[in-house]
């Protein structure tokens, strides 16, 4: 996997409007109701990341999750985490509907 | 919920060896073969979070799960936290039994 360069992270952020950059990162906090709804969602994340073999740092204060997306083994952004980054905005828009 | 003072946080935290204190709360890093261990001790701690209506922030990267406690009500340590940490403290030694 290469890192992106700005140009390419650029080029596909536009499609991720809930996700900001923060330096070699993509992060994004997802709201719930409650803490076990939260928990729902970070269950279904995890089942996503082992899926993909890449895995988000997960911060869970009670009913807010913040992911974190990064591949550490490129020192920055690549494919891998947009392609997470996609199936996870897939469930969360589903579990709204 | 009464915040503890500091010589009863003093008089607690020795029966807590794993924790330390940082600040208004009581921190420790539990470490796990992979993911899915990981993620499976943030599942019961979910559970015992729910039992107690006490919920600690939960920090999840990879194989690592960061717990920090606090009672944001009282604005500091309580019972409560210890209590929490006692009851984590245990699944924690079971589960490596």
């Amino acid at each position: 996997m290469t890192k992106l360069s700005t140009e390419d992270i650029e080029a596909r952020i536009g499609a991720f409007p809930d996700w900001a950059r923060n330096g070699e990162a993509l992060v994004c906090t997802f709201s719930f109701e409650d803490f076990v709804n939260a928990m729902g969602f970070v269950s279904r994340v995890a089942d996503l990341a082992e899926e993909h073999q890449h895995h988000p740092d997960i911060m869970i204060r009670y009913n807010k999750v913040t992911l974190t997306l990064s591949t550490h083994d490129a020192g920055g952004l690549t494919e891998k985490d947009f392609a997470l980054a996609r199936d996870i905005d897939a469930f969360a828009t589903a579990s709204k509907g």
